[in-house]
């Protein structure tokens, strides 16, 4: 068995890329040192191992069954569930004085990616868990808190989110879930919710659904849509459960992976006694929802980055330990067979994975020092690149991960795709990163039509001197010359052609540019990452000396091949956007 | 449900593309026309809709068990395999005077077509019996045709091909299975092999092992296997079953897709009681083994083609049907909804699935046409250009079928990846074909190692004559110009390129050469399917009055979508073989 993730990479970009330790520096983190940081890894390093990593395949072979009645998971989950809450790790983001960790986002992530490794199916309860208690801490009533964010905190209850409906989708703006006012301060719900990831579950003592839907009256679209908390089983003011609230589990979904992760249809208010609380203001259901789905599409990202990072890790040990074939020249029979990393086409698939899962990785990580920045450092500048940047950060992995996934299975060849070995499972649970939390077509179009050009292209620019810095770092170092002279040449159409799509977009082409949205997402991803690469490269450089030289040619390899076969595949499309080529949006669709 | 195929896509592929008609010219199809192929096609069809696509998604829920004693399948699989047989499919390619169909490789393929859209793993039992049939046919005694073939083409016994051994791998020459002359003119054989298809199984009476063995005192190496008929039961002259041969199934594998096949972990000889007979010479066994595996390769190019062809039509009925989201430029949420299939998203990842699937069947269909020229036309040159295809045959579809399912899940958002609808199974069944039959990496050092240079590299000249005289053709049309001139102005450094990887590879760069043999295998793909690409669209104008208008215009803009999107990264790749990157050769396994 692999490890869950390289130590050394993590600890590199941890320190040496990421400068956790200089996160000690803001108030708020003050009462850390590395040490500390390093306790609080081994900790989740240790129950990941132990805890949720053994029942990895068995929650994917035995997924959750519903009798009509009642759902069950097997048992490891409960127990992993159990040993995650009691490590503080639920409120781990959260102040000392509410009960949390007061921990950086860095370390968090960092925490989170053994646990995305080790078992994403598993992991996802507690994930979302933290993001909907993140919503009621930042928009519930102090009531709202007292009776649910701390049994959210402890673990006694789930949380969910709960926007798509089975004729809406993504459209959110459609959705017809409807709430009505009780007099007494509280709603009746009605409606149903499809996709709802842990909507059920036997694990916990309760799960608190933040479900949007619309109040009698409200006006159509996005802008009559509010949030509320639905509690599976009523709460009273002391905080014990009382009695069922009219939440009816409807069915579950059969996913091809994170098959540990219930998937579920949920019919509110069917008996048309649906308690819910309405959380902040009425219609601005969707601004809240949206703070809990930036962290959760970051987390997919993540997810994504681990997956592809297992696979990564896996399939190298296969081709490490595996003796098959000769080399060319080699045409002696009887001579011994080489292990199979020593043919260039594994290597090919091995350097490839490399290049997309530590960059990855690299970039969730990023997002998180954004978070620090802007959240305890107070840097506004830091939240506008953060924003930027989350559709990326969100879609990158996504695509790259799985891609990651399809070429451990081919390192492993026959092995690959049978369920005896664990590259296939990790292939399955990646395919869903692409779609939930918003598909690539969704992540472009926020992108492209919007991010870019918020605060007035900020962003954009905020990413620019980022990267000039770097360039001009690397630039140092003998080794980058090619690596930089590459990424710098690529560079300059990115930026004319960014700014021509933003002249476009003013025009009367808006439609025209964004149907390749999904396009510019893949380029931006590129760049980004691909920047991230000189970073990594620049930063093992200068800390040769506590590294080991392979670690360091490792990632001066991995830069090479990303610069020399990945970059040039933006610089193409690059050209296409230029020429605003219309192919999609010209092809009619009694033409397919 | 969608159907299995565009009808109207196979019946102008047939007769347009591939003159079907014309192949009654040779005087082994003379009895056949055109309405007797339809007859023969329609049958397929309607065997495939009724007997094999029902139970395709059951067979993947249920998949085959194995008590220790037996294995069981669903038990519609044997009624499947008994509508094959009595449709005499299993011998449509034999002669009237063997009980065969005699029907033309094309439209035997073109039946096959149903079979692989509608259930592959079903479909998997009469092709590899097919197949085994067909090397017994060609090398086996006369005894041993009587006593095993008519039982296959009848459907009584089923066939395998086994070669793969758990240490070895792909790497044959390296296998240890023993055989030992028995002195009555049979062979006692021992060893194990793995990943066997269809190596047990509840549905025929009997299974005929085709086994790769090293005959005691054997050369090392390829030279020193031998080919033997191992039937699972011992049979009598009169083709009665008689006793339990030493054969000894040793589990099962449990794979992603194709569930419904049984993969098998086969011991031979436990007992010392296992009696093979030798087929043909000794020490010719790999080359016998060929002819399936040749066949095989291009039969799981149409299992990658057929598949990716059925998610490609399912995530299209789901785009037209599923309302959801407005267009660009209409900002107001009282509109109704459009169907997905009216965003630009949603047609290009449509129109780039049409691309892969069409083409990759195209490329199928003309593997059949060359057999048939080679054979009924006795033809050596189409043989000539059908060794160098193979590889091509194989890889392409099973590279870009995939990614076809893979942009089929994403059309249809969180309900692509759950099992409730159908593009989730494809999407596993088709992860398989990149490596069964010999992976990516191995087609490419077999195209660019052997087959471009085999006859004086005449495949290629022969592969390059046909591409002129559709472009010459193609030139003509005025709708072409853009589609031809970016084609031919990428056909020049293709041809220099591998002129120039030709002469590298007598030298000593030979290793590097072939370093990155997988990269001109895709590289191969892209010129061949989209020559087939003109090919096409020049056939569907000059045929425009007896085919709709939107097929043609669909198949010109699939055309367009290749030339702009898809053969510009074949160039990107050529400029990196051209420049003998070696980015993969010289990664050191430690850096990883």
């Amino acid at each position: 068995m692999a490890p869950l993730v390289n130590q050394q990479d993590l600890e590199f970009l941890l320190n040496d890329v990421f400068s956790a330790e200089a996160l000690t520096k803001f108030p708020r983190y003050a009462d850390y040192d590395q040490e500390a940081f390093t306790s609080v890894l081994d900790t989740a390093r240790r129950i990941a191992e132990t805890h949720f990593l053994p029942h990895n395949a068995k929650a994917d072979a035995h997924e959750p069954q519903f009798d009509g009645a009642k759902v069950t998971t097997i048992p490891e989950v409960k127990t992993a569930w159990q040993h995650y809450a009691d490590s503080g790790l639920l409120s781990a983001r959260h102040g000392y004085d509410e009960g949390g960790m007061q921990l950086p986002a860095l370390i968090s992530m960092a925490c989170n990616a053994y646990f995305m490794a080790a078992n994403p199916a598993t992991a996802a309860y507690p994930f979302l868990t933290s993001a909907a208690a993140n919503v009621i801490h930042a928009f519930g009533s102090e009531a709202q808190k007292q009776r649910f964010l701390e049994p959210m905190f402890s673990g006694r209850f789930a949380g969910t989110m709960a926007l798509t409906e089975p004729d809406v989708g993504s459209s959110l703006g459609d959705l017809t879930t409807k709430a009505v006012a009780h007099g007494d301060g509280s709603y009746r719900l009605k409606g149903q919710k499809m996709y709802i990831s842990g909507g059920d579950q036997d694990i916990t003592e309760n799960i608190v659904h933040l479900v949007l839907a619309r109040i009698e009256g409200a006006p159509t679209g996005v802008k009559g849509i509010s949030m509320f908390i639905v509690p599976k089983l009523l709460v009273d003011e002391q905080g014990n459960c009382t009695s069922e609230n009219d939440v009816k589990l409807a069915g579950l979904l059969h996913k091809m992976g994170y098959r540990g992760t219930t998937s579920t249809v949920l019919s509110f208010g069917e008996q048309d006694a649906c308690v819910g609380y309405l959380v902040g203001e009425a219609g601005k259901g969707l601004s809240y929802m949206f703070k809990m789905m930036n962290e959760a599409r970051v987390g997919v990202g993540l997810g994504a980055a681990m997956i592809g990072y297992r696979g990564y890790l896996e399939s190298l040990a296969y081709a490490k330990d595996r003796p098959q074939g000769r080399s060319i020249a080699n045409r002696d029979p009887a001579s011994k067979p080489v292990a199979i990393i020593q043919h260039a086409d594994v290597k090919r698939m091995l350097l490839q994975q490399k290049a997309y899962v530590e960059g990855s990785l690299a970039l969730c990580l990023l997002a998180a020092r954004l978070v620090d920045e802007h959240e305890a450092g107070d840097n506004a500048d830091s939240g506008i690149l953060l924003d930027l940047l989350t559709p990326v950060v969100k879609s990158y992995p996504s695509f790259y991960g799985p891609r990651a996934n399809d070429l451990a299975i081919q390192v492993l060849g026959g092995a690959g795709y049978i369920r005896e070995y664990p590259v296939e499972q990790c292939f399955r649970d990646n395919r869903l990163n692409p779609i939930h939390e918003g598909t690539h077509g969704i992540q472009g179009l926020d992108l492209l039509g919007r991010k870019l050009w918020q605060h007035e292209g900020k962003g954009l620019k905020l990413l620019l001197e980022r990267i000039q810095i770097t360039l001009h770092a690397a630039a140092k170092a003998p080794e980058l010359q090619e690596v930089v002279a590459l990424y710098q040449s690529a560079l300059k159409p990115f930026m004319t052609t960014t700014v021509e799509l933003g002249q476009a977009l003013l025009g009367n082409k808006a439609e025209g540019t964004l149907a390749n949205a999904s396009v510019y997402l893949d380029i931006m991803g590129k760049y980004v990452v691909g920047w991230l690469w000189i970073e990594m490269v620049e930063k093992a450089l200068l800390n040769a000396e506590h590294l080991s030289q392979e670690f360091v040619q490792g990632k001066l390899q991995a830069a090479r091949y990303f610069m020399r076969w990945e970059l040039p595949e933006a610089e193409l499309h690059l050209k296409r956007l230029q020429a605003a080529d219309d192919t999609f949006m010209a092809t009619e669709p009694e033409w397919l």
